[in-house]
């Protein structure tokens, strides 16, 4: 269809927006809106320098014949941390302890628009990295590793606690579980991963680790190797140099007789 | 930030697909651009063709002191049917059979692209009618929940078949497993769902019914109501009078011995 530029520029985004780490060709966009290729060119150095003056993103041209435009998105440090600052305000509110001492996070992690915001922050993180696939475990870190997915533009893998006939043949390891501090087991369907995949995890809350570590001998399970992992928050108590990880939030301290909550800005806002 | 009307339209609409379903004043972005109200008033008329002729959404203007502008994302006819059509593809792949007759689509509910697709088919399904939560059943329907919430712009809700310390007090309903043939148990956080909500169900794959009547007898618990059910795919033999729901997919037979599935296009495209 042949249209007006500044129509055009408001598709060309909307398709960049929706096609984030994917290449497209310049001849894409041309057959597309009957354009030639310099407006088409012309059109997406303009879009290029509105999504980086807003940070909403960077736009890679890459030139010859295989060549075209590949979206990245990202967030401002500055909006970063306004999201986070939301957040660790949200997450120190004292009606959020539950017996035990956890914490209630299910609403936090079930609302697109701070998801949205938390996958480009932990996905800015690890900018400039391959990742093939993001990993989580069910259920609460499903909606984060979509999030994260999203973004990235690759499929997830849902590691699970218990054996589902709906997952096919399944791999499983043991791991010693913190909350429960027992050994239990965690499958993975054989056919959701594919070997020589690098490999992000990602999970709601890190406290022993031990989960985490379940699904990296995962990994090796699959070939695959760990590209990072990130959880949405963090109460380490002391294993802290024994991972490498990055958080979006750190609880330093549950106070159950009190009933409060003290939480700072995780370390992936660090340095 | 004062900048070129053709970067700052590029923005707009940047701004508008990710707020969807949400009122935004015209002086919000005047402000932001530091432009006048008309000059707004006009990109928005060029988003607002763009969008509308290539059905990417409708932008719905309210005029008033109280108004603004609002993005309502869609998908084409055409495209709609193109993505169902591919997918009915994938879903008759022979192997994808498993023991007992089920059929694996994890592959499928973990890619985003998929996901936001389908994300946009049942949401258009549902244009005009007020939704104030998509509620789903861990694990498989979450990313599927994830996707229609997203694009509706609202929480989701994910009821549970087992009991975690980490949501705190919970409201139980009794239901009629049709995998199992037994009664189960499912689980909603009380603290998750508003009263007085308007609820979307969506889940993976509709067979007996059995789960999805578990949760609209939890929306009564909840004081809340049904807006509609909708699955990604249904193959329910005889129950189809007894429930009103909208597939993407329906699955007519599944034949063990010759590995054969047989899959069309679901009950939301018809009419």
């Amino acid at each position: 269809m042949k249209i007006r530029r500044s129509e055009r520029m408001v598709l060309i985004s909307n398709y960049l927006i929706n096609h984030p780490y994917e290449l497209t060709s310049l001849s894409t966009f041309a057959e597309r809106y009957e354009s030639a290729k310099s407006s088409i060119s012309e059109d997406i150095s303009i879009i290029k320098r509105a999504f980086e003056t807003s940070e909403i993103g960077d736009i890679e041209t890459i030139t010859g014949a295989s060549g075209g435009v590949i979206f990245t998105p990202s967030i401002s440090d500055q909006e970063a941390r306004k999201v986070a600052m939301d957040l660790c305000g949200r997450l120190s509110e004292s009606d959020r302890i539950l017996p035990g001492g956890y914490i209630y996070l299910s609403d936090l992690l079930s609302t697109p628009k701070i998801l949205k915001q938390i996958g480009r922050i932990i996905t800015k993180a690890f900018k400039g990295q391959r990742i093939d696939a993001v990993m989580t475990v069910a259920t609460k870190g499903v909606p984060l590793a979509n999030a994260v997915a999203d973004v990235l533009n690759v499929p997830f893998v849902i590691v699970r606690r218990d054996l589902k006939i709906t997952e096919g043949s399944t791999v499983s390891v043991n791991y010693a579980s913190g909350s429960s501090g027992r050994i239990e087991k965690m499958f993975l369907s054989k056919r959701s991963l594919k070997p020589g995949s690098r490999v992000l995890i990602v999970d709601d809350f890190l406290k022993g680790g031990g989960t985490i570590n379940g699904m990296v001998s995962l990994l090796t399970e699959f070939d695959s190797t760990l590209a990072g992992v990130a959880v949405f928050a963090d109460n380490v108590q002391g294993v802290r140099d024994e991972m490498s990880y990055k958080s979006l939030l750190t609880v330093t301290n549950i106070n159950i007789k009190d009933a409060s909550i003290a939480v700072q800005l995780g370390n992936i806002f660090e340095e």
